[in-house]
C-alpha cells in the first residue's frame, strides 16, 4: 500500500489544492490531507473550519481523507504509516525552502519520501493568501476556490 | 488619454520611487500615485503623513497626483479611468510575486494592463525597509530619500 | 508620439510574442518588431524569413512595423527615433538578465527607457526554442504559434 | 500498474541519478531509464556507451530497464504505455526551465503526470557535466559515479 | 591586524554558524561574533541567553570573542576597529537580500569590506529558525546544534 | 601567509574584475590572478594577450601576480601555496552554480577554502560577454574596462 500524507494550512483550501490531490490519487493508494494546527500567525478560520472546508470541498474523491495535526509532520506521517509526503510545486514557491524542508525531514526519517507535483498551469500563481487578500476586498472568487470556501469567505469578511 | 496607477505603502517614499515616476510621465499622460491603507503590519507612517510626504516629494513633477486608497487595486483603477499598473523592478525585487499579482490582477480586470520601469541603478537596491532600519540607528539617508522625508524620519524615531 | 522597438530575434514568432504586441500597441504610438541578424549560434531561420513570418502573423495589427537590424540596439533605436524598448516578461525569463541588458542600455542612453510587459498566462512558460524541439519531433503546434509559423516549422523539419 | 520515465541525457550516469532510481522504485512498479539521443552539443558517450553504462550501473535493482529513445518524450513515455514522468530536482536545477517542461508535456498529454523526487544532500549539487569537467583533468571521481562509470571515464580521458 | 565582524542574530547558534567561525579563523586575525539585540519579532531566548550560549559554543577557538550590539552594524564594527564583516552563505540564504545588505553598507562605510564564506554542504539548508521548529516538536538536534544549544532548547520548549 | 588565487577566463579583465582585486589586496598576502586557458568555447583573446592585458591593467597594485593555467583549479592552488579561492559576487552572477562549484572544490580539497567577494555597486551587472557584445558593435567601452583593454578590444574588432 503506497499512503501519502499532503500537509498544509490550507486556510483556505484553493482550487490549486484540490487539483494536486486529483493527481496524486492516480499515484497513491490513501492520501491524508492533514491539516496543520499552525500556532504562528493566527490563520483565517480555526482548524476546525479548515478541516470542515477540505472536506466538502474533496467529497467524491476515492481514497483522500482529511486530518489536523499538530507536531512534527514526520511523527504524524509515521504514526498513519504513509511513507511519502505530498508537495505542490508552484511558479511562485520558495523552491529553495521546500527543498530545505524535504532535506530536513529525510534527515529525521530516511524512509519517508517527499514526492514533489505540480498544479495545472492556471493555478500556477494560485496562493491562499492571495485569495484572503481578493476576498476581504470583496473580489471575484470562483476561479479560484471551490464553492464552498467561496462562501466560508464571504461570510468571514461580511462579519469583521 | 493614458492614464496610470503607480501603487505602493510609500513608507515612506523613496528616492527609487521618486525616480521610477520620473521615468513614467514620459510614458503617460497622468499618473496617480496611489498610497495603500495598509492595515497588515502596521506601517512606520500615518497614511496622511505617507500622502503629505509623497506630495511634498513629488511636487514640481508635471502629470502626477498623489491619492490614498483602500481595497481592491483593480477598483481603485477603474474607478479613476487608469488602463495601466506601473510597478518598478529592482534587484531585490520579489520578481515572482510580482508576476503572480500582474496575473491576478488581469484575471480580475482583463482591460488594464501591468506596465513594469526599472529604477537607475544607484537606486536597485533601496527598498522602504531598509531605510527605515537604517533610520532607526540614526545613519546617513540624504543619499537614499527626499530631503523632506528624510526630516521626517529624523523627528520619528527621535520621538521613539 | 511615443515610438518603441520590441527587439528580438524571433526563430520563429510565437503566440507570446503577438500577446505582447497586441497589449502594446495600447501604450505606444508606432512600434518596430526589430528582428536581429544574430550571428552567434545559427538560428533556423534566415533572417529574411523571419521578418516574413513575424510581417504575416502581424498584419492587421495597426502601428506595428517589422525591420531587420544588426548592430548595437541603442544605435537602431535612436536611429528609428524610439526612446522606450518594450521587453516581454516571463516566468522562465532570466529576469536577472533582462536587468543587466536594460541597465546597460541605459548607460548606453540615457534617454532610452526599457519597458516590461507581461504576457497572457497560457503564453508565460513559452519560447520559441521549446518550440523549435517540439516542431522538430513533429508534435503538436497550433496552440504556440500563428497558423503561418506553423506551416513553415513543418517545412523546415520535413526537408531536413 | 504505475510505470514511469525517467529520461536524461545520462552522459554519463552519475551516483545522484542512481539515488533518484533507489527512491522510484519504492513508488513505480517498472521504471524505464529513457536514455535521450540528444542530438544537440555532442556527447562525450555515444549513446551506446551511455547505455550501457546506465545498465551496468543499474543491475540488480528491480523494475528498472533502460532504453534509448530518440523523439518526443511524449511520444516514447506512451508507446511504453508509462503515465508518469520522473524528474530529479537538484538544488543547481533549473527549477523554471523543469516546470516549463512538465508544463508543457502536460499541454502535448494531459493523461501523463511529472513527479519530481529529490536526491540525497551529498548529491544535491552533482551534475554530469561537473564530472567531465573533473575527470577531464584527472581529478578524484570515486564519490560521484559508479565504479564501471569512472573507469570508461578515465579511458575516455586518456585517450583524447 | 585583520578584524572581523560576523554578526548575526543567533537565535541559538548552529553547528552552521560553528563551522563557518572555523572557516574564518583561518583568514582572520580577530573576529568578534557580534549577537544582535534584535527588537523585531521576539527572539526565542534573550541576549543574555544567546550570547552564553555562543560563548560556551565557541571556548577552544582562538581569536575568537563574543559580544552583543544595539544600533547601526557599521557603527559596531567602526567602534571595535574590524574593517572586515564575515556573512555566511548558504543555498537557503536570500541572496539577494544579502547583496542588498552588503551594499548599503558599504554605502555607509566605504572602508568595510564584507567576506562571504560558505558552510559545509551537510549545513548547507540549516537555519535558525528550523532548529527552533523541530525543537519545538521535541524532535532530534545533536545534528544541528553544539551540545548546550541542544540542552538550552530542551529546556526551553519543556517550559512552555 | 594568507595567499589566494583569483581564477578565471578574463576575456577580457574587466573594471570589476579589477575592482575586485584592488579589494581583496587588503585581505591577502599575495593573489595569483589566475587565466584558465579556457578550451572549451573559444575565447576572443589568446591566453598570452588575455595575460598580457591582465598584467598591464594590475601593474601598480602590489602583491599581485598573474599566471596562466590549465586543469583542475585545486591542483593549481595547491602547487603555488594558496589556501584561499576568491570569486566575485555580481547580481548577474549564477549563484547557486558558483556554490557547486565551492562545494566541489571543498569535496576535492577540504584544506582550500573559498571566499566571496563583492564589486562595487556600479560594476555589479558588468561581464566580460556583455563588454564583447558592445565592443563588436563598436559601442562606447571606457566605463567598463581598463584603458589597454579598450584598445585591444577595438583593435580585435576592427580586424575582424
Amino acid at each position: 500500500m503506497k499512503n501519502a500524507i499532503y500537509p498544509g494550512t490550507f486556510d483556505p483550501i484553493t482550487n490549486g489544492h484540490v487539483d494536486i490531490i486529483r493527481r496524486a490519487v492516480k499515484l497513491f493508494d490513501n492520501i491524508i490531507v492533514a491539516i496543520s494546527a499552525h500556532h504562528g500567525k493566527g490563520p483565517l478560520f480555526s482548524i476546525k473550519e479548515r478541516e470542515a472546508m477540505a472536506r466538502e470541498a474533496l467529497k467524491g474523491i476515492k481514497g483522500v481523507s482529511v486530518e489536523p495535526f499538530d507536531g512534527l509532520l514526520i511523527e504524524f506521517a509515521k504514526s498513519r504509516k504513509c511513507n511519502f509526503i505530498i508537495k505542490g510545486l508552484r511558479a511562485v514557491s520558495d523552491f529553495e525552502s521546500e527543498l530545505q524542508q524535504a532535506l530536513t525531514n529525510r534527515e529525521l526519517d530516511k524512509g519517508i519520501e517527499t514526492v514533489f507535483m505540480m498544479t495545472s498551469q492556471e493555478h500556477i500563481f494560485l496562493s491562499s493568501s492571495l485569495i484572503r487578500e481578493i476576498a476581504s476586498y470583496n473580489g471575484p472568487l470562483n476561479k479560484f476556490v471551490p464553492k464552498n470556501v467561496e462562501k466560508m469567505l464571504r461570510e468571514r469578511y461580511r462579519k469583521s
